[in-house]
């Protein structure tokens, strides 16, 4: 490769970004925000002056197993003490309270995080009040989350999701947005050999108009029907049955050669 | 226009899916569920056989004032009953239990949302188990929200919050990733006479090296950092203040000459 270098590569080692809670209330938001990092691979959760102290006993059950998360957080006196050791550092808010920032999507912004050599920092704040302004302004920007404008407050937690989401869509990209769980289609001549025992037989029952247009018509639509599917050559082997089923009670009708299953 | 239309042409009017919960365990967790239906558009909420009954006293607080999500939402026996009037049907789940479908991506789900004629739905099993096979056997396709496939179980409410942002994020496709919350670039001349003002007083201070490559590169960092951030105008008089007040004390200095804020 000898062709110019990309100004920026993004790493597919960029660690995730650490998720720093400001002043959180509730230990069972905490739990909750620890599930939801490890849900999308975030593990480092750093808390500035928690209200109820630390460890606090409401985190566990909200939690629901990510002790992990819980057991490496680190608690400090500062929003600056917090972001040690991180680079890009961005605020999540509904607004910039006005501080001259730029505000970032989620998909910005992880962009940038996957763009960075050393880690970043997400910030929340408390529940109720959110980020004041002496927090934004330590922050390079602020990330918002499109929401409803009516009805924009986000859950704490769900707030780390969408953003853990967002983390793991990126860095999924290129992956397939849709997987056949699906033995493939069958051989073709089996398919066809199912729509010609249905077109005879309609035939045969006098189900087709006489009429050629509306004949033609109909039996289009029936292969259409039977091939858009992509059955399986078990299904298309379930079909003839099914068909048989419908045209006679088994008494009627000649057993299979092919043993029951 | 004479060129050919699209075969699938997403309507910017396409309705929000409505969200499906299967045997719902706890009141808490629907009024989360009606808390981030709104805070991402979505207000059409079905409940089949929700264990509690419905209403249900302990929705209202969790939803933190989603009331026309919970007030509108409708009780059904059957998964059947809750999809109709529904056209693509999309169960939520980790894995497809054995049944033949397609398995897509909360990016792939809603790319087929927005495409459809008439409203689309999203199923989610009860907390604790999920959906069994007779739900997933009703549903279209299974989406499955992308996590750490060792802890992979999300919180009901969060993947709610998931796909509704990942519903909202689409819509919003083409709008700004990056919104710069500031006056704009100062007057290009200003910036230019600040950076004079600092790189004549670091001459006369003697701050460059008398190594000419060095002197130089010194100098390039200064602008560097000086021009890069965009400063407003209102930053760069403001830092020629703060220039002045590195130089020497108030009283040491010569007053301005414009009126002082």
């Amino acid at each position: 490769m000898t062709g110019p270098e990309p100004l920026v590569r993004p790493s597919i080692d960029a660690p995730p970004p650490a998720v720093i809670l400001v002043r959180p209330q509730l230990g069972m938001n905490i739990g909750a925000v620890a599930r939801a990092m490890l849900n999308f691979g975030l593990t480092d959760l750093r808390l500035v002056q928690p209200r109820d102290g630390w460890p606090n006993a409401d985190a566990g059950p909200s939690a629901v197993g990510a002790d992990i998360v819980l057991d490496g957080a680190t608690v400090h006196d500062s929003l600056a003490d917090a972001c040690k050791g991180l680079t890009l550092v961005l605020a999540t808010a509904m607004d910039t309270r006005d501080m001259t920032r730029r505000v970032v999507t989620p998909t910005q912004a992880v962009k940038e995080f996957i763009a960075l050599p050393a880690g970043g920092g997400l910030v929340f704040g408390p529940e109720r009040t959110g980020l004041v302004r002496a927090d934004l302004l330590q922050c390079h920007a602020i990330c918002t989350i499109p929401s409803n404008p009516d009805f924009g407050s986000l859950n704490l937690a769900q707030s780390v999701a969408v953003l853990g989401y967002e983390w793991v869509r990126q860095r999924h990209d290129g992956l397939a947005e849709t997987v056949i769980n699906h033995p493939g289609p069958a051989l073709h001549n089996e398919l066809q050999d199912l729509i010609t025992a249905i077109d005879a037989k309609l035939a045969e029952h006098g189900y087709y108009s006489p009429e050629e247009g509306r004949a033609a018509a109909a039996k289009r639509m029936m292969i259409n029907m039977f091939t858009r599917p992509q059955f399986s050559g078990e299904e298309v082997r379930s079909l003839r049955g099914i068909v048989r089923g419908l045209v006679a009670p088994r008494a009627n009708r000649a057993r299979p050669t092919q043993p029951s299953s």
